[in-house]
């Protein structure tokens, strides 16, 4: 007897259910026919497919009329607001988020904690981050959720599909394993742990939207340190060891100031978040110093204050001298900034743009250049749809039991 | 009637016979039972693969006790060494090379040309390309081959899938569709266009051994222009356009010299040839004079001479600078120096590796460093090998007729 191939009939059904809850995903409430229209398969084997997933609830059918469209009343497809969620975190330098993400994409549950994390060290940061998923975890509940797993963004190095933080200097955190540290009911959820530049890639390339421009690109994400995370084809890339996208530490000036990383002269020492400050004049005090700090530089670049105007163009330059040479190396179709540079993009593109013209190798090659569509939480979000996804990938085990 | 979905039987017993072709390509002569220890298939399902397979064309019994193991005699099947060939060719700056490589990776004819085409213009430059693709063609009928397919490398910009060449500014190419203009007999075969350094990296992940180190790799080429092809999970990383693994464009020193490219202080500006002969005090003189100018540079660092070394010192330590950029972005397992670069290893790795170590983020990020295993025809041999794996991949299209 032969050995049961990996594209058996079961892995087939398996996939098509998975392709179904995506085409109602990616739809919004939608009626069977137009889901087979989508996926190439026959409007037969979808209502076969969906009459699984309503038994199995991850579908709902919503009243007459409802779908718009024409056809059968009473016909439309949603994805359930009950049943399984993703939790995503956020582990920042001074402050920690957790949210519960529905299968239909709805943030319904969130939490958010400023308490610079910076110094307290893992055991006492881990000890509040289980806090807040169990509180998060308790008003899902109470919406009729229950968390399929966990996901947790990091600003730092992280060992490929491992929970170890290998090194994060901003938290001082150094080889530490959050598997082993998570207390608290979400210790017995999947965990996963990502750096938060490659999770906030992943929410742009599944929130901002299905178009093709959002498939191939660099985002950029700025906190205290500068990451950023390369989507290819549709696929975050990771790199060998899973330390992929560390643009913070591209050399921009090989002879320039001494970096934390051993290196001189990294893109961090130009435009991340303490270079562009002290460059500006701008001093950084207390706990919530940062954000404040940040709102002043905003401030003063929009007074016109020269040195203000000074530090962004030359932040701006030295972005766009590591983003020529990524763009050489990779050519992506966008380059998209996220994080603390989303408010300052007005200052940060012109000079951001001019490099990015001139230093990639011929005019067809120079890559959009847009400001991100999440937003702040993006890390936190792109944390919970990753488990979002690992249901809507492989619903049936999942399911309620009936 | 549902439509048939990708995964249907037939689709299933293609894989399986191109799964039966890469087991006996990768393993040598090898007996039915070690293919199906290999594809994890049962010895019976093999069994009937390979009779097709036999029956096709595409796989040779050998005699008894050939195979060097135990089992029934006469078992060892080899890849044909007669039918579908894969031809591949490289248009260098100033040579041509064509080859002709059968199903089982052996280099049946090769034809090169020492004529710089730098000057000659694209219709004079394909004619003797076209008349060079007829004799190897020629040559390989005589042996028993038929070209599956023309591949052809080029040292330049080539929009993805397609014969267009955006951009060769050493050749002086701009806009210039190979597909259009290649006649002869070749002009009949399906034509393949792509940038010289992936297929250069493409021949390293084929030809240099099966290990993981080689699935996750920056391949460097140097010829007159410094080109790399990036691999990533064992594939080779195109680009949203086709124009991905500019090394040779990254900045390296901001403000250094202007670039062809429009940029300055690019990689090239202090790795390229013609700024590391300047830098060493070497003059190119006429026809063949890169080869021999370069034979010069090597025996002058050989001797000692100090403004040899110095140069050689600068070009390790610019390549060091860009790599380290490229590593902190795509953590890739190895750096690997091919073409011209390969003889200068000695003398450019010091002063590279100290770079790379100092410059990426954590000591576990650092990438191994090695010279490329295949040598200068990897560009050439690279195509070739692109078009025996298109058949391999779905061998029975190019079955002859029994």
């Amino acid at each position: 007897m032969a050995v049961v191939p990996p594209n058996s009939q079961q892995e087939m059904r398996r996939r098509n259910l998975s392709r179904v809850l995506y085409a109602v995903a990616g739809a919004g409430p939608v009626s069977r026919a137009s889901i087979a229209g989508r996926i190439g398969l026959t409007r037969a084997s979808v209502s076969t497919l969906v009459e699984e997933l309503l038994r199995a609830g991850f579908l709902v059918e919503l009243g007459p009329g409802r779908s718009g469209g024409v056809g059968r009343p009473g016909n439309a497809l949603a994805l359930t607001g009950l049943g399984p969620c993703g939790l995503g975190a956020e582990i920042g330098v001074d402050h920690l988020t957790v949210c519960a993400v529905d299968l239909g994409g709805r943030v319904r549950a969130r939490i958010g904690d400023e308490t610079p994390n910076g110094e307290a060290g893992p055991d006492s940061v881990l000890r509040r981050l289980s806090s807040l998923v169990d509180r998060v975890t308790t008003e899902a509940g109470a919406a009729g959720l229950r968390p399929a797993g966990l996901a947790v963004a990091v600003p730092g190095l992280v060992t490929r599909s491992s929970a170890n933080v290998v090194r994060a200097p901003n938290l001082g955190w150094y080889d530490t394993d959050l598997g082993a540290r998570l207390g608290g009911p979400g210790a017995s959820l999947p965990l996963t742990v990502e750096n938060e530049a490659n999770f906030a890639a992943l929410a742009e390339l599944w929130l901002a939207g299905e178009g093709s421009a959002r498939r191939d690109f660099i985002h950029v994400s700025a906190e205290v340190g500068i990451g950023a995370g390369v989507v290819i084809d549709g696929e975050l890339l990771r790199g060998t060891r899973g330390f992929a996208g560390e643009l913070g530490h591209v050399p921009v000036q090989p002879d320039g100031p001494r970096c934390a990383c051993g290196g001189s002269g990294c893109l961090e020492q130009y435009a991340g978040e303490a270079a562009l400050l002290r460059a500006a004049g701008i001093a950084v005090r207390g706990a919530g110093g940062r954000t404040a700090a940040l709102a002043r530089l905003r401030a003063r670049a929009s007074d016109g204050d020269e040195a203000a105007l000074r530090a962004l163009r030359r932040a701006g330059r030295a972005l766009g001298i590591a983003l020529a040479g990524a763009a050489n190396l990779l050519d992506p179709r966008a380059v998209l900034l996220g994080g603390a540079l989303t408010g300052l993009a007005p200052w940060l593109l012109p000079a951001l743009e001019g490099e990015l013209r001139q230093r990639t190798t011929t005019p067809g090659n120079v890559p959009e250049v847009a400001v991100s569509a999440v937003g702040s939480d993006a890390p936190s979000l792109g944390a919970a749809h990753s488990v979002v996804r690992t249901v809507l990938n492989d619903p049936l085990p999942y399911a309620v039991a009936h």
